[in-house]
């Protein structure tokens, strides 16, 4: 198993003998995935991105789907992200951040900022079941061609009512954090803020024109957006063949028709 | 403000000298409040459901969407339910629980319990949004009426694919728990048992036909529903006035062109 893919990583696990963390997801998709490899790179945690490895060593989608479907885990996942800590298999990834935040300080430690912390993160997880909503209204089982005019109306509503509402809400909290508006919980970067820097540039992917529209009205949100795309290992991993690009395959997918100003 | 509207709940508090929790939620339906209600009252803890209260003392809808639009709140909900607990405003339906887990020995202590019981109702609460979205495939702000064709073909996907997915897997946590089937999680019931009650509940009103298809699949599942079903605060809960009916207004709706054996 090929773990020491980042420098940063190299050497944080040289210094501190860190055990090594197992990320499972899908091997060619940012998805869910993304928002856990955010933490594990920014933090310089070291991990194995294991679907991705070759196939001899127990990477591709097959052995993904295999492990998902072993009848030996006593905690099954229901759904790729799952990681692997040592003993611990943690499945859905707010947990996985969650569990990260406590362990690696990507959150606060007291109960009030942990838990405000993650009542963040799974709004931000509302907010990407509705962006990826959009492209499949009918269900997920189903492919985008057979419900393309059922997602052109639900990509208006999204683009008219939801979209601008969850921002809105996002852009609020920044501006009510009495510690200053630089990251959503207090004077400290949180896993929060890597996952609504994941969002935004997802939208921005996604929605070109709507967010050309829109950014203006969210400007800490922007500049929190920058804020973290500048972070010393997040630029490091961003420019890095670890970071899958965006693409038809994901939660936030380009098709022109859903877009508008 | 009528907090006192259990029995049970008064002896605890007379016992114990708690301090009052305030569940703000929509006060005609169950919703996702009722993941915190069964909480609440199967603890035995004292609270009150604001919205619910006379007009006069802060009850109401109209109250409530007041205080959620609040400039005054740092820590703002995006949606109800939200929980007023001493100082501290917690939002998000698993956040609470995670809250109430830690506080009133709902879950687990030690940290892969309580993360795996987490992990379990993160994952009812993705069953939940598919549920909810079997009648509003094409968003919220839309009424039923005007996507009536379109909740039907997601509400085959639903009945064919999703639902039994969902229900196996809850199935098969119950089979492979090393401390026996009673219990989602150990041996001692979690606010996740809660909550499955509550979803299994809402299935059997909403899908009547396809769950007397499916139940026979699911025995340790249904059980574990009769389980909680007939816990003496549960019980006496579920015929008190403080439990709200199933209706069309929540999460759970029938329809009958949506169901189907």
């Amino acid at each position: 198993m090929d773990v020491f893919v980042g420098v940063a990583r190299r050497e944080h696990i040289a210094e501190g003998g860190l055990s090594v963390y197992e990320l499972h997801y899908w091997p060619t998709i940012q998805g869910r995935g993304e928002f856990v490899r955010l933490a594990l790179e920014h933090a310089g945690i070291a991990y194995a991105d294991v679907a991705r490895e070759d196939e001899h060593q127990g990477g591709g989608e097959e052995a993904l789907i295999e492990a998902l479907q072993s009848k030996e885990l006593i905690t099954p996942p229901f759904a790729p992200p799952w990681l692997k800590a040592g003993d611990l298999v943690i499945g859905q990834t707010a947990n996985i951040l969650l569990f990260l935040g406590r362990k690696h300080a990507l959150a606060p430690n007291e109960e009030s900022g942990m838990l405000w912390t993650h009542q963040l993160q799974l709004t931000l997880a509302d907010f990407v079941v509705e962006i990826h909503d959009v492209h499949h209204p009918l269900g997920v089982t189903q492919y985008y061609e057979d419900q393309r005019a059922e997602a052109k109306r639900r990509a208006e509503e999204f683009r008219g009512k939801r979209m601008p509402k969850f921002l809105n809400y996002f852009e609020t909290v920044l501006q009510r954090n009495p510690q200053g508006s630089e990251y959503l919980v207090g004077s400290a970067m949180t896993y929060a803020d890597l996952s609504a820097f994941q969002v935004i540039d997802g939208l921005r992917y996604a929605f070109p024109k709507r967010m050309r529209t829109l950014s203006p009205r969210y400007p800490k949100l922007i500049a929190l957006h920058e804020r973290v795309q500048a972070l010393p290992r997040v630029a490091a991993y961003l420019i890095s063949p670890r970071r899958l690009g965006f693409s038809k395959e994901g939660i936030f997918r380009h098709y022109g028709e859903l877009d508008g100003e």
